[in-house]
């Protein structure tokens, strides 16, 4: 398969489907880019897109986006309910196949010196790719939106990665970052006790004592009767998705319900899921390149 | 990844290492087959060979390497411990990827004409691509061996599919033949008790009553104090991993015995390990399409 990094890019546009055509004609237009996806929400007036590529094509590909964005999207007209801050609102790379996250952080400081000194764009890097620890988090580098950017591009410790300090009026400012692959993970009960849910979620859930890399709330799924843990792993090689299972089976336990099933929403890493089988067979002394099609790809 | 097929040749040379290279040259001259692997045995005086690629340039890189060894070998004078009846001794081809076992009976046969039109060397067709029961067994097919070819050729219900009947006297005979992947799968027991071992793999061996795609022995592993069920999972779609795994842990508890660990020997699909997360995780609605690499390949 090669070297393979996946894209999440969020543009400030999420009502005008012509607009954001063009944005993608972008990402189509680059050899060894591939459009996976994109999502339009009308209420955030924003457009969540994902592509995948070889690094090259990939950065490229974010490049030619975020210019064409940044002629399109008029941030100082821009409402939504969604936070934002830029044209292009963040651009997360992610390693996927035999790219390192190292790699992906001097891939994102390329990404931001280019835009930040070929658009003018002020650019914040984030989360593994972060110059200080209170810019990993993206919440924070976003805090004051759009409208207080003016202001936090010039207040001291806010000074951006790249490009300008005075504020780039259409097209705002650009967060960048690498960042692990997200794994979209529910796991349903055979329950419509939404307590059950809840209490799970929080015996999972890093910010309350369960795993680290692991987000997770509970909710209703109203149209099947049952609750579901709904989760995100944040990063399934160092909290893999087969020790969040067994804690959801044996905490369900306690309470005398079982795991009806799990699904896994969108896409996910192959790794993801052969560290499932290689937990569950035992395996012993296993390693990726025994995959053939890993193998073929070598 | 695009249609992958595996082709995994024998030769009945395995002591002169130069005319094997010579033979490997030819699949590595292939632009889009792949050489994996190779291993000579002297006592057996016969070689296999692993490749892969597209099923165009597996079937090119087949019909070179046929061609070659029936060049550099001659079974007139070749003496073995191994069954063997021809140059190239069999050529299974094998779907690994978005090729479908019909397909690859359709290449056996244009493989197969090819060889025996313009190599001049009888071919059976086997497994999968037979063209009757009685040679769907490559045991069968090879019976009476090279020395007894030439009769065979000309005997009633034992005509070759494609080449001549009269003997090739210099490459002998060639089965070609669409099968499924094979997964070498030991599973290791926590006992030296090799009474247990041989219990349980006559409890999963599709010969005895166990699962209908699967072969195994029970065997010392004498340098760990332990022993293992040795198993050939010769079709992994329909007699799965997990199942097998599953299986042999609950008949092991009848002896007190737990699984220490598992291993697979050398290559396996992809697909063999995703079915395995598949079933422990219990998902629903999970597709392959969802795999980030299989969407990259697309």
């Amino acid at each position: 398969m090669g070297k393979i990094i996946q894209c999440v890019p969020n543009f400030s546009e999420g009502r005008n489907k012509a607009k954001l055509e063009l944005i993608l004609d972008e990402i189509r237009s680059v050899e060894g880019a591939k459009l996976l996806d994109y999502s339009m929400d009308k209420d955030h007036n924003r457009s969540v897109v994902t592509f995948i590529g070889s690094p090259d094509a990939v950065l490229e590909a974010a490049f030619r986006a975020t210019s064409k964005a940044s002629q399109l999207i008029d941030m100082s007209g821009h409402q939504g309910e969604h936070p934002r801050m830029g044209a292009t609102d963040v651009i997360p790379l992610i390693p996927i196949s035999e790219v390192t996250m190292e790699e992906c952080v001097v891939l994102s400081r390329k990404l931001g010196d280019r835009i930040g000194r070929d658009l003018g764009i002020s650019v914040y890097l984030y989360e593994k790719s972060a110059s200080s620890p209170n810019r990993e988090n993206l919440a924070d580098i976003r805090k004051g939106q759009y409208e207080g950017m003016r202001e936090k591009l010039k207040s001291e410790g806010w000074a951006p990665d790249f490009g300008p300090t005075d504020l780039n009026i259409k097209s705002g400012v650009t967060a960048i970052g690498a960042r692990m692959p997200l794994v979209a993970y529910n796991i349903n009960l055979g329950t419509d006790n939404l307590e059950i849910a809840k209490k799970i979620a929080k015996a999972i859930r890093g910010k309350t004592g369960g795993f680290t890399y692991c987000k997770a709330l509970g909710i209703e799924i109203a149209e099947r009767n049952i609750v579901q843990v709904s989760i995100n792993m944040i990063d399934y090689t160092k909290t893999p998705l087969f020790r969040v299972f067994d804690t959801v089976e044996r905490e369900a336990r306690r309470y005398g319900v079982n795991i009806t099933g799990s699904e896994i929403i969108g896409l996910v890493p192959m790794e993801a899921l052969i560290d499932v089988a290689d937990y569950y067979l035992r395996l012993e002394n296993f390693h990726k390149g025994q995959i053939l099609e890993k193998r073929m790809a070598e």
